[in-house]
């Protein structure tokens, strides 16, 4: 505490990431990160770049990129903003859409980053709750407010909402913007993407994603979001406004080369199906009840045991999962699908602390 | 405009950077990059990191850069704040530390993203107009006020103020931070992080580094501020509720290989200065006034010719430099010290232009 500080920064309860242990051999499930590496067509772009040019400050507008994005989704560029990873594209979100006289309003269960970002931003929010199943109810979204914002699949549930009932969101909340996080969307989600497309695209419809996750560029800091041109301005007036060069030289061709190679993230993401269907059948045979999951992490408890004590048992052999201590949840445990292998020293982990 | 704007966005006349032309062949001296490369270390460590753990996550808290930086200037690790370019340290220091119930006080002419930062986040600023020869006047700060905050050597004047004078406003200024950015100090400006060191480190102190200048590597994306550590503190935790991630695994490497290669730094700097005093001798014999620079850029104009005129006709023959439509200054060029074979086309050109 410093006499120094701005007012708000004494009220701040800042975001706490998935740890990043430095210890080694350990099977890391914790951050949902790919358990494959990036497009190895990414690694060349970037060596290619890695010069005497990163003397050279990159593209304040990171035109290339946001043109890859464009075709890759069926949109125009100017439907395109880039950020420094899928969190400053939401810091800017609220910033430049949600920050309005009525409360915006997301789960109560969800990424716990965004009342984060009201704090900060002197934001109202009012949190929604999740069903009984843990589901998001769209129809509870359909009162006045001043945005809605949630992942399509929620974190860290894995649940996903079904296509027809965001459009059905869409059409009757015409007055704010729906923001939909599809950070997790590459691994059996359907993407709202295509409402973008042509003419029909809606005002008021944004959608957000990020390359750490199903691109596996987690390490290199690029997300980005989708919408209808006048809303992506208001996010660029908003970046331009913080700060001109998020993205680097490297982080720009490494993204566009990861963009470009769709079939390196179809096979992954495959693989990734497949051993989420393979574990989740056998943390059932182990008594787990998991959520129906369509992300690249699954939700799940033991009838009989804390997820506070499985959390610590894991660790104490090298296993990390993530664990929230929040209400309703305290007893699930968020493990990130890595690989067969890894699958299998998680399952063999749990029947050892189950017995 | 949209009617899904935040009421703020509405306001905002975003910053707006020197262009990054995409014409080949062109003279490049208006962002005051290193005509330079960036240490040959740091494109190793870049190479060395550019695999397939790129799909992890960075540490989010730089600990290994941050252990340099200290290391370097004779601090502890907490004493050092990292961020996407000094434009993002910026940006946290005025959230985090300059919204205050006074304005922040910053001069007239200087770094024009300053009173950007202050409309978007809602701060009230007064600007210090510099004395007749372009020179901030440390004692017209000596005044109630919410922080203060100006480049040392100023930009884009050149123009640096002793460090005695910067002691005398912290013996003065008690209850405010004073922010010294230091992104052109490597050119001949006498540095205050020797004030930061050991017992005697004031809490109201920060200074802010760039990686962008003197290290050459604006396409990297890295900045940082060192302080005392409860002012760190603070910015961590803006930083920490808007953007867990800013720095990406290669930028953390190739940052700190960067670090430790003061060598480089020295010799390229030198190089500068040499170029920077031949290029003012040379100007001077053509008519020009440039101020004293101890920055890798002059501020120079012509008694017979518009700053606008010789901004065009520069620009015509391949050579940008910076013009500013400001009232004051709009008869100066801002122009970056590139290698001696730049100046040398710069000066033939101008020699052309005056004819």
């Amino acid at each position: 505490m410093s006499r120094f500080w701005s007012p708000v920064v004494q009220t701040l309860t800042p975001y706490v990431p998935g740890e990043q242990p430095q210890m080694q051999r350990l099977v890391k499930l914790n951050t949902n990160e790919s358990p494959y590496g990036p497009s190895p067509k990414a690694l060349t772009a970037i060596q290619e770049q890695n010069n005497a040019d990163l003397r050279l400050y990159p593209d304040p507008e990171g035109k290339a990129l946001k043109q890859a994005i464009a075709k890759l989704h069926g949109l125009n560029p100017n439907q395109v903003f880039l950020g420094n990873g899928s969190d400053e594209v939401l810091a800017h979100v609220f910033a430049g859409l949600l920050k309005q006289a009525r409360p915006v309003h997301f789960p109560d269960i969800t990424y716990s980053f965004y009342p984060v970002y009201c704090k900060l931003l002197g934001i109202e929010y009012q949190t929604v709750p999740l069903g009984e199943h843990f589901e998001i109810q769209v129809s509870d979204y359909k009162v006045p407010n001043g945005g809605i914002i949630f992942p399509n699949p929620n974190a860290p549930t894995g649940r996903a909402v079904p296509h027809s009932e965001i459009e059905s969101l869409l059409l009757r909340n015409t007055d704010s913007v729906v923001v939909i996080d599809e950070a997790y969307v590459d691994y059996g989600t359907e993407s709202c993407i295509p409402l973008l497309r042509g003419d029909i695209c809606p005002e008021n419809l944004l959608v957000v994603h990020t390359l750490s996750k199903s691109r596996a560029l987690a390490g290199l800091r690029v997300g980005f979001a989708v919408g209808h041109p006048a809303l992506i301005e208001g996010l660029e007036r908003v970046k331009n406004s913080f700060n001109s060069y998020p993205l680097g030289r490297l982080a720009q061709a490494g993204a566009l080369a990861a963009i470009e190679d769709q079939a390196h993230l179809e096979e992954s993401s495959r693989k990734v199906i497949h051993t989420r269907t393979k574990l989740v059948a056998e943390l059932t045979a182990l008594g787990f009840d998991t959520l129906p999951s369509t992300a690249n992490f699954i939700f799940t408890r033991h009838p009989r045991h804390s997820g506070e004590n499985l959390y610590q048992a894991l660790r104490d052999r090298g296993i990390i999962v993530r664990h929230f201590k929040s209400p309703r949840i305290e007893n699930f445990l968020r493990i990130t699908i890595g690989t067969d292998e890894q699958s299998g020293e998680l399952v063999t982990a749990l029947k050892e602390i189950l017995d």
